[in-house]
């Protein structure tokens, strides 16, 4: 999905959500733990329910390689289910990959061939190796690589902040340096909520750039603040949310429940998009 | 496998050889190219042929990533073959993952577990994320997480080498802030073998920790410099090469040929070990 055919999604939907697909089998109903294929009944039954709220769908790989091999069959059923639907919808393999170039190549094709198991529309990127590790993701049409800039965990301070002689901290010298990769038809950007007036700084550095959200709801971030320090006029947001909407109830309404949830951003949303 | 098990496999083996099984079904064989499980074929071929003078395998896990769910079958099946062999081999998922805290477990989960589908020895990890994306690869006892320190590629000058204020460069800075979280016992390095002297420079900060030195052969190191400046009275090191061993010739003596380009190194590394 290209980048207007991303801005036209989030302003027919009136929505810049993006839910998150962490499933774990512990936190589904206990009818769904039964079940073979119960973690791409669990994710359809979330995606029916939400996907007139949201614009994308992020599934953590983490979470269905913990479960092998049979995790990334449930993880392959829900992406083609996802293509079956005749809606658009822009998708994130939340796979925080990279590697020296002949490598990253090998991930792109893993993640974004249309030929391939899965057919993302994106993929997280870690920046540590710099440029041959992030700009084979940036060759497939309509396809596009999501640098990890400033993340929303704990962790994110001891690099991400560092600051070089200038005092420039790392994640603005990976926002600068990236501009030489890729550009805001390819490349967006990770940046954590939960610190959303550093959105001035970022915007600062790619003022028309997409920028992936995560960190709203249970890790603390607030909406509203981001979409203060991060809006442009071309939205140029996607706000993730996983376990407030997926988890919203761990009873057989689980799928009423993330519905609800959804739309409560959605609705959010649309007075910001105006 | 612990730290005291690799040393002694080390000293018997008389090699700190690492296999890179970097698979690729273009470069194998045409008979093995027409069949159906021919990368674990070609990855059998190989194990057995090196194993003698190796000490470990390191996958990598895009090759397999890029082949669908078919190629981490192969994967599984190789892993499973490796396991059955009752000779003691270290086993690395080059995977370079790394995520918020609850992610990062379940990576770890994926790639180490015992009862997973892979129960690899160790995985590479990304550092960008900091703390709580390293420190849950270090739960499972006689498992090792591989930390990127200063990777062999061009991209590494992007951000690795970049200074902070008091002059000190980025991968130093990751050397450093990683002991906190993990120790010699569980916590390995990553440093490209094209930047043999700044060995001196990593062995001041991890002296006794074990390095993965990638980079030998193909992407241009040399195994002396390498040893120079790396090794340490435990050894220390784990040196791999992949292409140079594995497609050592495409035709049906690949096998054969890879056992002599094993050799060949695991003797030179014979005369350092003493």
């Amino acid at each position: 999905m290209d980048r207007q055919a991303l801005i036209s999604l989030i302003r027919e939907r009136q929505s810049f959500l993006c839910v998150g697909l962490d499933t774990d089998p512990a936190k589904m109903p206990a009818h769904l733990q039964e079940q073979t294929d119960g973690v791409f009944q669990f994710n359809r039954a979330i995606i029916d329910a939400t996907i007139d709220s949201c614009v994308a769908y992020k599934p953590n790989l983490a979470f269905y390689e913990a479960l092998g091999i049979e995790g990334l069959r449930q993880l392959k059923m829900t992406m083609d289910y996802i293509h079956s639907l005749g809606k658009p919808v822009f998708t994130i393999a939340d796979a925080k990959r990279g590697d020296i170039g002949n490598t990253s190549e090998r991930y792109a094709r893993a993640f974004l061939d249309p030929k391939g198991d899965f057919n993302f529309d994106a993929i997280t990127v870690a920046p540590y190796m710099g440029a041959d590790s992030v700009q084979p993701f940036t060759v497939y049409p309509g396809k596009w690589v999501i640098l990890l800039a400033l993340t929303s965990n704990k962790g994110a301070f001891d690099f991400q902040l560092t600051t070089d002689a200038q005092g420039t901290p790392l994640y603005q010298r990976v926002l600068d340096t990236s501009k030489q990769w890729g550009n805001e038809d390819n490349m967006m950007y990770v940046v954590g909520a939960t610190k959303a007036e550093m959105l001035t700084d970022v915007r600062r550095h790619v003022p028309q750039s997409f920028l992936l959200v995560p960190g709203v709801g249970a890790q603390g971030g607030s909406l509203d603040e981001v979409c203060r320090y991060g809006l442009t006029d071309e939205c140029g947001l996607l706000v993730n949310s996983s376990r407030g909407i997926i988890y919203a109830s761990n009873g057989d309404d689980f799928a009423e429940a993330a519905s609800v949830e959804a739309r409560k951003l959605q609705q959010q949303m649309a007075s910001w998009i105006k």
